[in-house]
């Protein structure tokens, strides 16, 4: 067992930073907005530039796994060091791999992202619960052993995906049903450990409404994508997150600060602003 | 536009070979049953006698994605190997991903996977609709445009989804709306190009039952899992498709085949039991 788990790791970082969450998600056009051509080196650029202008101001960054995958093995060579890179410099990633198959697939999952000896060694991985919870349970029991992080989408910022999250199961709506589950799993994680927060996370629109979410029980940390370019403001996040465990909302911002790129000032002069513009609306 | 869509490429596969798909799976366990050892390049050797053992003999190959993401950026260049050899040797491929998100995400994913110029080419990939099938409009067109195919999880295999994928919309079950909604695409695709069924399949788990879901006006193919080891038997299969198109329906098999290896004439030996089976159950 890791000393800490990832929950508590999470909500220390967002104290000793902010909650802001800077996404990498080095697309094909934003590789051009910065004068770069569209390769795996320049992958790795965005990725050392990201990181130089977030450490000591936010408390995680977010590699969009697609934008590397799209080059392959040598994109997701890029990945590996941007990985790497993070850890060393202290800073929490994110895999935002939105991976969700079964059984034996998903323990190959976990030996790619979660813990010690994985290539793509990430502090947490994002998860999507089509075939169901339980069918993950191996990359759960990894990831606690590895101290690591499950972020799995339960409402997600656009619209296209609501009728199958708010569809009715029978015991409520699946949105509800997914979170009372994984806050379950965080009660039980808390329980043994005696630390106030679990490792499994919710990922929480911000343009969603609280409505029957029971999101000031839920005993872990929300991801929370739909800030800034997606439409959500600050106030929104604050409104719909009140109640919940302190430290324990990490928000994402991607394309509001990249667009500030290339060079490094830049960048984290708008990680400076939006971080403290978040820190104000959720304290 | 390419000059056939995937759903006419892969039932006209199936009509030369068997309803066979071989899926490709190379845990560490297998791995070790093999005598190799678990390795990228051990990836590649079981892919290339899969692929030997398999050709002339099934209709497609489907490597899961998540045995080669395991070994990180060296494990996706073996995939790109393996994925390159079936197209050289015109076996149709299914990379098995099961990606799902939204926007340019699901462009950025459909620059991986999908099309002239992708690093990890196959002729098809699996998708998971949480996020809605809506948000993934940019890998439909890129798919569409450059013949390949895309094959959602509808109703999975497993019992842990079931909750999930039978909630109810407010136009009936979650399965059953985006089996329409996937079908609805193959009707618009196929008024298009004059071809009999689109590139838009379906994953639908052997150990369902046909229930409420229109299988037989989908107008796409089914890849269908759940077949032998996990308990469903051919007439299983030929019970739930019944009334389907000739040659939609593609049911994979790998644990059964991949248990016979190393020795290549064993994998074609059980390659061949399995295939007859099908194609007796099927016709």
């Amino acid at each position: 067992m890791a000393e800490l788990g990832f929950g508590t790791r999470l909500q220390r970082a967002i104290a000793d930073t902010s909650p802001l969450c800077v996404g990498l998600d080095p697309s094909a056009a934003l590789l051009e907005q910065w004068g770069l051509p569209d390769t795996p080196g320049s992958l790795v650029i965005m990725g050392e530039s990201v990181i130089e202008a977030a450490l000591g101001q936010v408390a995680a960054i977010k590699p969009q796994v697609a934008y590397f995958e799209r080059h392959g093995s040598q994109g997701l060579a890029a990945l590996e060091h941007v990985l790497a890179r993070c850890r060393e410099a202290g800073l929490l990633s994110i895999a935002d791999a939105k991976r969700g198959d079964i059984d034996a697939t998903m323990t190959a999952y976990g030996q790619a992202w979660v813990g010690q000896g994985s290539a793509l060694r990430a502090d947490a991985v994002t998860v999507v619960p089509y075939l169901g919870l339980g069918a993950m349970e191996s990359l759960f029991i990894r990831a606690e052993e590895q101290g690591a992080g499950i972020f799995c989408v339960v409402a997600s910022s656009n619209v296209e995906g609501r009728a199958i999250q708010t569809a009715m199961t029978g015991n409520g709506s699946v949105e509800a049903t997914l979170l009372a589950d994984l806050g379950a799993r965080n009660q039980r994680y808390v329980e043994r450990s005696g630390e106030s927060l679990g490792p499994y996370g919710a990922v929480i629109g911000a343009t969603r409404e609280a409505g029957t979410l029971a999101l000031s029980t839920f005993g872990g940390c929300f991801l929370v994508p739909g800030f800034g370019a997606q439409g959500a403001s600050a106030s929104d996040v604050g409104s719909l997150f009140a109640g919940t465990a302190t430290g324990s909302v990490l928000v994402n911002s991607a394309r509001q600060i990249l667009n500030r790129g290339p060079a490094v000032a830049e960048l984290a002069a708008e990680i400076f602003r939006q971080a403290q513009v978040l820190r104000d609306a959720l304290n």
